[in-house]
Parts: C-alpha cells; structure tokens; sequence
C-alpha cells in the first residue's frame, strides 16, 4: 500500500508518501506546502486544497493519514488550525480515499518509540526507518503519520475484515 | 451583483442567494446542507465541499461572504466549527470568487438593527427584507450574511477603488 502523510496547518502544511511492503517502509516523496499570510484566508486555504490535490494525483496513493490535531488552549488558534486541517483532510476524500486520524502521541511512538518527543528525535528516526531522508519538520511529521499508519492501519484493516466476517 | 452568503457548520451549513441591484434586495435561492454525524469527519467536509460548489455552479454568484465565526470558549468546539468553515470559504474560492468575512454583530445589526438579536429576530427581518422567504435559522443567518456584504461590500468596494485610485 501507499500511504499520504498529512501535518496540516494554515502556514505549512507538510506531507509525505511511502511505501509499504510486509514490514518494509520504502520512502516515495515529501514536501512542504506554504501560504502567504499577506493573502487572504479563502485564498491560502484554497491554495492548500491545489496543491495538497496535484500531491495526490501525482503520487497516486491508495490511504491517507492525518495526525489529530494537538487543541490548544487558545480557542482562535484552535479555529484557524481547523480552518486548514478541514481543507487538508476532505483533498483525500474528495480523491476517494479514507483518511485515518491519529493521535500526535501514538505517531511519535510509532517513529521514535515514545509518545513524548522533540521535533529533533522525530527528524532523526525518519532519516533512520526511511533510508536517510533529510526531511524538514513538517514533512517529518507528515510522514511519521504514514508509518504510523503502516503499523495500526493494517492490524485495524485486519481487525475490521475479521469482524465484517464475523457478521456475515 | 449576486451574493452567495455561508453559515458554517460540521453538522449543517445554510447557504442563501440574493441579487443586489441599486438598494434593491431579491431572493433567489437558500438551503440547508447537513452532513451525517456517523460518517468519518473528512467524508463529512467532502459532501459539504461537494454540495457547496454545487450550488456556487447552480447559482453562478459574483461575490460570496461568510460570518466570522464566534470563537468558542472550547478549543475543541473552535477546532471542529474551523473543519467545516475552512472547507466552505475554500469552496467560493476555488470557484475564482473572493469571499469576504463579517463579524456576526454585524451580520445582525445589518438586518435586525441591533448588533445582538435572537434567530427567530434574523428569521423574521429575513422575511420582511425578502419579499415573504420563510427560511430556517441556518438559512435565515446565510441570507443575511448575504445582506450585510451587499451593504459593506459595496462600500469598501468604492472605499478599495478611491484607495487604489490615490495610489496610482
């Protein structure tokens, strides 16, 4: 399976595809989508619904997973997070694709082993599972939420079939 | 001009028409979008997307207007309402419009008179404004969104073309 890694916010917007065979983590491509904050909301957001759709139909992946936003204490930053996060989230869907959420502690349990880590330490497992990749920390977190997404989306796709057999 | 007003929600989002000619108010067209609770959240975005550019395309509006939305005491109530709000000004956009944003005691006070009214107050200015339309409270708030750009907008249109004008 191919998976699309998704960090989103209004700012930059980070994403990421990999690969995944068996156990094997293979990296594809990452990048980082930024707006510009002279121009208006609508437009940026508009912005990252382009270019996060051109990564998905040049990439061609067959899941999506995005990282559950951390809801910060601050109510307006929390709205304008989801500004970008509720356009980032429905590109995959509107291309066909379940988007699968996670929480930020579980994505970096699944990279460095732990479910607290610096920015730094998610980099470095990145370079580390992927082949050496030097990725920024946006599009590391991006893809720290694919590989998560390679481990426990496949035991949910596992757990989901036995049950849909079960009801059968 | 023709506007297309947006109430945003997760669950429902009100939409409304209005042609604006001189001071001359005329409705065209409103509903109600609502997405189902049990569906995933990024599918729940894509049908509000989906149905959004819908009416933008049935329609064919020439300017669009959102209220800025009431920033909740909860972060995560802010975080979710930010989802669909995104998604439904990124609609417009996409669309090639510009999509500007009130203050809801604006929005009121543009129909009612008073920056802080009841919905059942906006539903029956509504009616008086618009030749009779009975809409519901979602649809009512989207028509009168509508209503307070074709007072403001004009203005700061004028207000954009003296300034662009001085700066020449």
């Amino acid at each position: 399976m191919r998976i699309f890694g998704i960090d989103p916010g209004l700012q930059k917007t980070g994403w990421g595809v990999i690969d995944v065979t068996g156990n094997r983590l293979q990296h594809i491509a990452h990048g980082v989508i930024k707006t510009d904050a002279k121009v208006e909301t609508a437009a940026r957001l508009r912005h990252l619904f382009v270019e996060i759709t051109k990564m998905i139909e040049l990439w061609k992946p067959t899941h999506a997973a995005i990282e559950e936003t951390f809801v910060n204490k601050n109510p307006a930053s929390a709205l304008k997070l989801g500004l970008a996060r509720g356009v980032v989230m429905m590109a995959p869907s509107h291309y066909g694709l379940d988007v699968a959420e996670y929480p930020a502690n579980l994505v970096k349990k699944s990279v460095v082993g732990a479910g607290h880590a610096e920015k730094e330490q998610v980099q470095m497992m990145i370079k580390i599972l992927l082949q050496g990749v030097e990725a920024t920390s946006d599009a590391a977190d991006a893809l720290a939420v694919a590989i998560c997404h390679a481990h426990h989306g496949a035991t949910k796709m596992k757990i989901g079939g036995v049950m849909a057999g079960a009801a059968r």
